[in-house]
């Protein structure tokens, strides 16, 4: 009976992570870009804006005409004209005088701060500013917001709706964006039947193929579901022979002690390499990470809650590497624990935990439930790590959740 | 010259979400459902776990018989067969004897622990026991994960990966869900064209339709361009007159005096009604929000930046109303200010922030900048809110985080 040969968390993430991300690239529309990683630096090939432009509805002046202006002594100024919106400004702000302009107009030349209407009297042919304004006011300048040949977005972010925006400023329609990676995804266990299917007593629906394609969809994987595997060496075989085309290999299941031995059998007799077996952690362990045809391929626990949180804290990792995305640190939220949590020692343990009340200051309950227990994963807001050196969280101990989604 | 008549943001989120939602049905795939709302309580039909499942590999006993095994003196029990993963249980656990069983396995009549393989010597037919295990040690009961019949996901919940897995596990391969609210979105003002276009001098390419998109379809809208709408009356009641099919209408830009009078003379004189025009925040306070053909109809800012927060404060939650998911707390952390702010009093602020740190305990950055400038809010990663009471922030004061994506 062979047992598991376990590695740390960290001796773990460094095989994982060893893999070489090699992302192809495409070109994408803005409307289907969001959420899409950058494959290169996209430049700005103009400023933005392109002119400089009024920030408010007002009048366009000389701003050292209104030095003093107030609402006992006003400064008369001539006007001069109107720069309407869209429009190229054809009058000029010359001392003495002012142009009328919307939010959003052309500044005119010899203009250099635009009054709010609400400080100006508008009488025929002149108005009287009634407070001063200072060099610059209301105005946003030509290459303010991008400078022309300015790196807008770097390669490796993810298009969120703002780098829409800065896209569509500078006439970025089409950008080149990383492929998705395309990851194929198995169930294996004799046990295991699709969900469409009543299970025939001792059997039940395969719960890992939906929440492990939906946690790497969200990542931004194109996942195919490519089989239910029977657990003999001929259909293990014959499934991971023709998932070979994909970038990632996932197979979810074959916790039971044959289905291991059959699943790391293959690996190696179609010369794959098993690079671990057996991670230090609370739920998850079974865990099995290798390569076979040159792709990485996880071995994931069958226990849907231990498949969930090997899939979130291991194979997100590496699929965020093969997007093409820039490493960034984790979002997570700062709580206090309402109740103790043991846990053992050499094992680093995640927490199922809800969170209650506002403001950034939060309570955090664990969840105690079997690895099993996938109820208690669709209950829970986060989750929280503790460290293998540790025996377990104190009530009252402020701790760090990761929130799910 | 009609100045704004600006309300409070609790008038205004009171006016917005008096909207009554009214969202309609359809059916969906697992594989379609994550993001979508629930739209009925979704009931188990059968108990999860269907029958007493083995946690482990190992030997199910009966618990009793192993009381006070050790390393020096284990117990001894006649191995009276197997129940393989899939299978139904055929033997039954009578005292002093056990049966094999793998992870997942049916646990057999009798039994009521299980022993795992780590713990046990195998001899020929009988086994050697050296730890005790406790009654239900390494068992999932029928049951125990989902009661039959109990709700297991509330309506008015939006799918995540993990209420898939549950959803899988009760064989609900369809289920029912709340339609996506469908969207009209324009873009007004004679100065904007569309991305694919160079700008003529004076003229910008339209920046909020794209990120008012991005973030509405994030948040589960079906989001459709109705079109640019140039600065006329005639071009204004076209073009909204022909989005009065969608449940929520859109209108971006009209910042400008004359855009903002036309926008909402259209809107009474197609028999709406303007229910308020200018909400105090900034950016933002150019809103205007009221009713056309039934249905509730937004005047968002033109300035990219106020567009966007406006679209975050006061669109999502009404949009989310309408995809008639359950109201729920937002989601923040919280950071120590690096940097006093100041803030205008009387007005509700959101400062762009940039976040640095990890483990739950971050510093918070503002990034100053006009409400034009579309880059600050691509490099931001959250927002921070100052209350309209107050006249700012000081540095080291504990914020509340609003992240962005």
């Amino acid at each position: 009976m062979e047992f598991l040969k376990a590695v740390t968390v960290q001796q773990a993430l460094e095989l994982i992570l060893s893999t070489p991300p090699t992302p192809e690239m495409e070109m994408t529309g803005l409307d289907e870009a969001s959420g899409r990683v950058v494959a290169e630096d996209i430049l700005a090939a103009e400023a933005i804006p392109g002119f400089s432009r009024s920030l408010v509805d007002g009048y366009a002046v000389v701003a050292k005409d209104t030095q003093g202006a107030r609402e006992t002594s006003p400064a008369f100024l001539k006007l001069s004209g109107e720069v309407r919106i869209g429009d190229v400004a054809r009058v000029h702000a010359a001392e003495g005088s002012c142009v009328l302009v919307s939010t959003g107009s052309m500044v005119p030349e010899g203009a250099d701060g635009v009054v709010m209407q609400e400080y100006v009297r508008a009488l025929e042919g002149e108005v009287e500013v009634t407070r001063p304004v200072y060099k610059g006011e209301n105005i946003i300048y030509t290459g303010e917001d991008v400078g022309k040949g300015s790196v807008v977005i770097a390669r490796g972010k993810r298009i969120g709706p703002f780098d829409l925006g800065v896209l569509a400023a500078i006439g970025a329609a089409r950008i080149k964006v990383f492929s998705r990676p395309r990851v194929a995804l198995l169930s294996s266990g004799d046990e295991i039947v699709p969900v469409e299917e009543r299970p025939p007593f001792g059997k039940v629906r395969d719960i890992n193929r939906h929440t492990v394609a939906a946690l790497l969809r969200a990542s931004g994987a194109d996942v195919t579901f490519t089989g239910l595997v029977r657990d003999t060496i001929e259909d293990i075989t014959e499934k991971l022979t023709a998932s070979g085309e994909y970038d990632l290999i996932l197979v979810s299941g074959g916790s039971s002690k044959g289905e291991r031995d059959h699943v790391t059998d293959v690996i190696e007799k179609l010369g794959g390499e098993i690079m671990l077996h057996g991670i230090n952690v609370k739920p998850g362990k079974p865990t099995i990470f290798g390569r076979i045809f040159g792709k990485p391929i996880f071995g994931l626990p069958g226990h849907p809650v231990s498949c969930a949180m090997v899939t979130v804290r291991f194979v997100l990792p590496l699929l965020r590497r093969l997007t093409g995305e820039a490493l960034r640190p984790p979002m997570t939220s700062a709580g206090t624990l309402t109740t103790n949590i043991p846990s053992s020692y050499g094992f680093e343990e995640y927490v199922r935990v809800k969170i209650s009340g506002e403001g950034g200051r939060y309570l955090v309950t664990p969840i105690f439930a079997k690895s099993s227990v996938i109820s208690s994963l669709s209950e829970a807001e986060g989750y929280i790590v503790i460290p293998e050196g540790m025996e377990g969280l104190e009530k009252d101990e402020l701790v760090e959740v990761h929130r799910f989604e």
